[in-house]
């Protein structure tokens, strides 16, 4: 049997299957006499969720380094934070109910509030919450979860969903795979399973109920599938793709220290997106040369105050320093919109995308903006920063920004701070606007990077989380490929100008070869996928590439262009995985 | 004293004021212990309500004509609206209150349904609603309406806002400007006074506690102002003002039956905007030469199930016969986003601006759209009709779009139903990729009509409606001006295209130059901009305006764009009210 899911970390994997069932506690209201005693039995339940906790980040210190263990100190904080438990307390005391049902209320009002907020971090967060909630929730209750801290044999973990917790106190040395039923690319399951450099599938709908304790099941994370109990001709050519998918990723890996460079000698730049000190570590162990895009908002989003200038500066720095010289293009926050700060109340908003977020939003919290301005140009004085504005519409925009920027620059001069005086700086290329009117910004700046999430959304009209209309949604769009060029045209028209992209597009195989020929200088992604995309640009030559985007300039639709590059990635014998 | 406001209908008013301040009643909710009383005096106040909309109804009728006196149609609609009253009954029955406070919670129930769609024709829903639901309470509680249906000398009425019914009442002849506290461009006092062909200057804050009695009051329906008590230098001066528009506006009755052909005879065609057959009238008195967007939507929302063919064919029909050969575009059906249809439920969505809309719906409700279309096809045997789509962002929307107007034609065919066969179809821009990509389009249709509402928002992301970035959105930015000419460029590079242009823009004095130097061939507006706007066009020559749009072209930003077309304005001598 065929299951169809979501490919949530690559590869091919095949074992027994382990069907992880967690306990569904079932919680009623129950109006109690004696509050201080259900009080009481909260509290205990804390001291024991606390002490579990404590273990489980030991193991996963040991098991999966200090930065997984990371995430059990979140847990820990959910624990310690007096809003959280004081909540629980208050739903006992004032309705003179259960343990069990204030803790399930309270967590669950916690979860939708996080959750709601349609943001990878904020998700994380409610995952956080859920996955302590349940724990506290089975200690008040007395329920022992099931343990896959020893495996006897390679196993495939097929679940409903995993939590952190689950994750961490499993046996790493035989878990092959996970499959489980809900599930996205950036929910947990799918972190982990990356850092484990597992495959894994997940939303597979129902795969629990499909799925046996013994019955062998093969993950194919490179199609999105899981199979159960396969034939044995199934089996066998599924051991060869497995075979055939690790020599490719040998081959990848022998590339890390190659320049990205086409087979006639045309040399780009092939760097990382970041969210946070912790990911520049992918970063160089892909062969990433620099940062395209340091997304500061994690900053801000992990924290229940705004950061102050010294709290920033030491990220910035801690970045700046670990890449030595190469460039790191940090940008300013964008936040807004769907993005929110517990400690900056903003109104509700009809249409997010379309609203107050980002460059707009600094304009009004001018010194939430030059505290930021400040921290960067401190951490710049440590190796090659630039500075990003995102949402930039127009050109005055970016005078102002610039203005706002030499004001901070002044104030350091004044206290005999250092900086980098010749801090390049650029802005992000994600509204239709900018992109058309990029040779009149360029006169003002050092360097785009298009933004391509976000120029793709507004270009089309088009939100991608909307599933009625996100098949409108498509980089390779004729519109799309114009606009590149239009911007990278823009920045050589100029001497000393480099375009860049840092949205998910640059990071896509399928738009490698026409960027590329396009003139892109350099691509910003992911970690991970480096080492694809420098694989095809070093079997292509710069002339060939040219001629392929032009070819693709003058398709009509984005349908028509994905299928020559298909031909043409054929054509040169390049593999994608 | 002067206070600021919004321009709802233009002119200079000097009157002394009448402040219309209806009565405020408190409802408190009381238990009842007989709710068959409480809905007896419920439906004594619904039948008092009744009758005196009728009364109103024929006063209206006889003073502002059939066409004013339909919105006393649509009142006497709500109370015969069983959802309406037996909401009201069902609240008395069901929670044993008190009728004051059923009606008024049902009333605030469905007041805020519909005023949330954040749409003007639901917002005069929401109007009627109110409106009704007020008088039925006052009824129930036995309070009087204050009375301006007899008024001594002229007067300017002050009031926080003006319902259907108080304007209805009025003595028009004696009425001479509204000033409210609150309001819109699109409120029913702003429709009304433009209307009467009075000034109406709204949202002006407190101007019921600034105003006495009596006091002398100045409408400045041409700078967005109320003066308080004027001197008498003030005054006088305000009275040659007033003067002069009044000239101004026999002047420019006097284009009406004039061409709309620069001094050196490049001619142009200026149409009309129309929501309904009711519209129409507007167009003809102020010379519009046939309609440039038919804006279907009204159709649907103003009714409770979907129309059907013969229903919508008969409102085409009208439409098309009343312009007697001169060109009807016919936008098919614009729904979804923030306009909802009360038989079409819609998933909420997080971005409705880049949702499930227009076209995209169409594509889903086939049936809906093909009902559409066959209504417009048979319509357009009675005279010069075209069919636009809008919402479209490439070229394979139109084709998809034509494929289901070809089935629609063959079953016409096969029934032997007439309509024109060669009517001509085209394509909204208002999506930037769509404008991007307008040469590609080209081949598929017979024109272009640029939608620079949407378009706007969608090049510069700003959702113009969102006070916090509504700064940003300017229609003369370069990327406009740029998306603009591309589009009419792509439409002039193949014989028997042509460009219109049908959001506000297209009505804009400060845009009409430039427009007409980019060699826009059509502008669509709201009818009563139409006069002003040929004026501009035969003021100058085609040569001067192409001059002023290369100019444009190469200015960096909005403002910088506004300020040359205004010295280019008073330059020509052209005055502008």
């Amino acid at each position: 049997m065929l299951k169809e899911g979501i490919i949530a970390s690559p590869g091919i994997a095949i074992a027994k299957a382990f069907v992880y069932d967690k306990v569904e506690v079932e919680v009623t209201e129950k109006k109690v006499d004696d509050p201080a005693a259900e009080v009481a039995r909260l509290q205990a339940a804390l001291e024991k969720s606390k002490e579990q906790i404590l273990k489980i980040k030991e193991k996963a210190a040991r098991d999966l380094g200090e930065e997984e263990a990371e995430i059990f100190e979140a847990h820990a904080m959910v624990l310690d934070d007096p809003e959280f438990v004081d909540s629980i307390t208050a739903e006992i005391n004032t309705n003179g109910v259960n343990a069990e049902f204030a803790v399930k209320t309270v967590t669950d009002r916690f979860f939708e509030m996080f959750d709601m907020m349609d943001d990878p971090y904020f998700s994380a967060r409610a995952a956080d919450i859920r996955d302590v909630g349940t724990r506290v929730l089975n200690n008040v209750m007395g329920v022992e979860n099931v343990d896959i801290s020893c495996l006897d044999e390679d196993t495939i973990i097929v679940a409903d969903d995993l939590a952190p917790s689950d994750t961490a106190q499993m046996d790493k040395a035989r878990v092959k795979g996970f499959a489980t039923n809900i599930g996205s690319r950036t929910s947990h399951t799918a972190i982990m399973a990356r850092s484990l450099e597992i495959p894994a599938v997940l939303g597979l709908g129902d795969i629990t109920a499909a799925v046996k304790n013994g019955d062998m099941v093969v993950v194919d994370g490179l199609k999105g599938q899981a199979v159960i109990n396969p034939t044995d001709d199934e089996l066998a050519a599924y051991k060869k793709q497995q075979e055939d998918y690790q020599a490719y990723i040998r081959e990848l890996a022998e590339l890390r220290e190659l320049e990205a460079v086409t087979t006639d000698g045309h040399k780009v730049e092939l760097v990382g997106n970041i969210g946070s000190p912790n990911d520049t570590d992918g970063v160089h162990k892909n062969g990433g040369r620099g940062v395209g895009l340091y997304r500061t908002e994690f900053l801000y989003m992990n924290s229940d105050t705004m950061p102050d200038e010294e709290k920033q500066y030491e990220a910035y720095k801690a970045v700046i320093e670990s890449f030595n010289g190469d460039p790191v293009i940090i940008r300013t926050l964008d936040i807004g919109g769907d993005k929110k700060l517990p400690y900056l109340p903003l109104e509700e908003e009809m249409n997010p995308f379309l609203g107050f977020r980002a460059i707009r939003l600094c304009f009004r919290e001018v010194d939430m903006f030059k505290t930021q301005l400040r921290a960067i140009l401190r951490a710049s004085a440590f190796g090659n920063a630039l500075i990003m504005f995102p949402m930039i519409s127009g050109v005055s925009e970016v005078r102002q920004a610039k203005g706002i920027l030499a004001e901070c620059m002044k104030e350091l001069d004044e206290k005999g701070q250092a900086y980098d005086k010749n801090i390049r700086v650029g802005v992000m290329i994600e509204i239709p606007s900018a992109a058309v009117t990029s040779d009149i910004i360029a006169k003002e700046v050092d360097f785009f990077s298009i933004g391509t999430n976000d120029l793709c959304q507004y270009t089309l009209a088009v939100d991608r989380m909307n599933q009625e209309v996100s098949y409108l949604y498509n980089p390779l769009h004729p519109a799309i490929l114009r606009l590149v060029k239009t911007v990278i045209d823009a920045s050589h028209a100029r001497e000393g100008l480099f375009t860049g992209m840092c949205g998910e597009m640059a990071g896509d195989p399928m738009a490698t070869l026409i960027l590329l020929g396009l003139g892109m200088d350099e691509f910003s992604m992911s970690a991970s996928s480096i080492p694809q995309v420098k694989k095809i640009i070093r079997s292509v030559s710069y002339e060939d590439a040219r001629a392929i985007a032009e070819k693709a300039l003058n398709l009509e639709t984005g349908e028509e262009v994905k299928e020559m590059v298909q031909a043409k990635i054929a054509e040169l014998g390049i593999k994608i995985v």
